[in-house]
């Protein structure tokens, strides 16, 4: 088969958009992909300096490749961020996942800062997961956010960028609307502006299937983990599993379903749920740290696992 | 394998309730499971005289019957209406479709009333079919729904009863996540006040399933017709179809499934759709028929299919 555009071999079928495409064509139109979803959603207005959250799997270390392309056309300055979890359980993976940031942090040499939680805040997510009462993944999720933010701050960064892709974004929808939990579908933004003293966060990906950055990170020879967190296995669960397996057989059946149910819901259906339950929440300062923190609160959720996580490794 | 309630042997497993119950304890099950959604959603409240539209398929039979029983404990009447829409095909659906809501009118002693479109309005959906620019199954739903209104309107019929299931629910909800067809989900009411001159309408079947109404027909021996509209296999569509079958397979990977994607659209999803996107639409008289039209609009869409119509059949 040859490529829709040249007379080379084709590599990658693009099943939505009717077209097959060899591996130079495959990488431009990716890229150009995605800097017209950039476009089109304002991703970029008013940037500076673009934090890229890479953990070194294939949707953030492309991301990281294409931004770093979009910017230095728009004169953004790019910096690389990666958060040593300390997720280990006999695979090493937060290490490893450092390890490939920054191989592709000094491949495209741009400035990046490593945050090790163990050195910086004295425990790692493996030590929370045995000690704090809350699913892990929780726990991760909240962390990397408040260090995200805390780097935002120190380096002078305004917009944060992270890798969810289309097929991340199609199942949290399908489960918000299984289980009708429009509180979390309503804080689903693709653009969430700087507010309350949180930096601007973006998902370039957020109309990327998994497939085409795997592909465009195999063709690049971009170093990328292939494993995935350890963490992720155990928690799914098998409703989430069902709904994650469902969406890759209706997108087989159906070409566009993942991106036509993201786009749509981006468009119609979260523009009426953040209407009627996007709280705007008035924010206070934590007491320990300075990071805003929900109204009425003394400290916030990082520094309360932090504290309990001091008392807990004091003891034994 | 025993009834979940009795020492008889189950003859059905509702896998979302995790119980398996006899034939008689299931029809009691169903009836209380109606009764109950009709109350919560209060779709009789200050309803008289409740007009049941009656095709004579499973859904709509056993709507009958179900309702019938809970209308009596209320003092409600119950009126049935059947429309025969002249749809043939060389299958005689509409005549059959008559034929048995008749039958189950009188089985059940209640005052009905049949309309024949040909003979009411000079035309049949078949013939429209081949001459009316427009998809058949959108002139039968205008159709119907215009009929519907107007027997309510004659009989002092104040709610009219459909029976729409889970299934048809949840594929239409799942379409428009899909296609992001907001103003008709915001339209997907189980429970439509009266306005702009509109009967208010219940879907008191909204929450039960296919396979229930089935079964329930079946162990009553309710008569009701298999065959399904000659017309349906030709619109579908196979984006429709497909999801349609895949909601199934989920329902078996998943129990329940339908039904919570379905309540959790009518609780939290369509009443932020209806706020953002529902138009309350200021209306007009048909100068023809006096029947509610879009405001600005000289006559109604039926009325000019009408017209349309005799004008086709005049010349022919």
């Amino acid at each position: 088969m040859k490529c829709s555009k040249c007379d080379n071999e084709a590599s990658i079928r693009i099943a939505y958009s009717n077209i097959i495409l060899c591996a130079s064509h495959f990488v431009e139109w990716l890229e150009q992909r995605i800097e017209r979803t950039v476009e089109k959603y304002k991703m970029l207005e008013g940037t500076r300096k673009l934090g890229i959250a890479v953990s070194g799997g294939k949707d953030s270390t492309t991301l990281l490749h294409v931004m770093k392309k979009i910017a230095d056309k728009k004169g953004i300055e790019i910096f690389g961020i990666n958060i040593d979890l300390g997720i280990d359980q006999g695979k090493s993976y937060s290490s490893k996942s450092t390890e490939i940031a920054v191989k592709n942090f000094e491949m495209l040499n741009v400035n990046y800062r490593i945050v090790n939680i163990a050195k910086e805040y004295g425990f790692t997510i493996d030590e929370a997961k045995e000690n704090i009462h809350r699913p892990v993944c929780s726990t991760c999720g909240l962390s990397k956010r408040y260090v995200m933010n805390w780097i935002a701050l120190e380096e002078g960064i305004d917009t944060i960028a992270t890798g969810h892709n289309v097929n991340d974004n199609a199942q949290f929808i399908s489960m918000g609307y299984l289980t009708g939990d429009v509180e979390n579908l309503s804080r689903l933004r693709n653009v969430a502006p700087a507010e309350n003293g949180l930096v601007k966060k973006i998902k370039p990906l957020f109309l990327t299937y998994e497939k085409e950055t795997l592909t465009y990170a195999l063709i690049k020879r971009i170093p990328f983990i292939i494993d995935s967190c350890p963490n992720t296995f155990r928690v799914g669960g098998r409703t989430q599993d069902a709904v994650r397996r469902n969406l890759e057989e209706m997108e087989d059946k159906i070409p566009g379903y993942m991106l036509n149910l993201v786009e749509n819901f981006e468009r119609k259906i979260r523009p009426a749920l953040e209407e009627k339950y996007l709280k705007k929440e008035e924010v206070s300062k934590c007491k320990i740290c300075g990071m805003p923190t929900s109204k009425g609160r003394d400290i916030c959720s990082f520094c309360a696992i932090r504290i309990k996580m001091k008392k807990i490794k004091s003891v034994t």
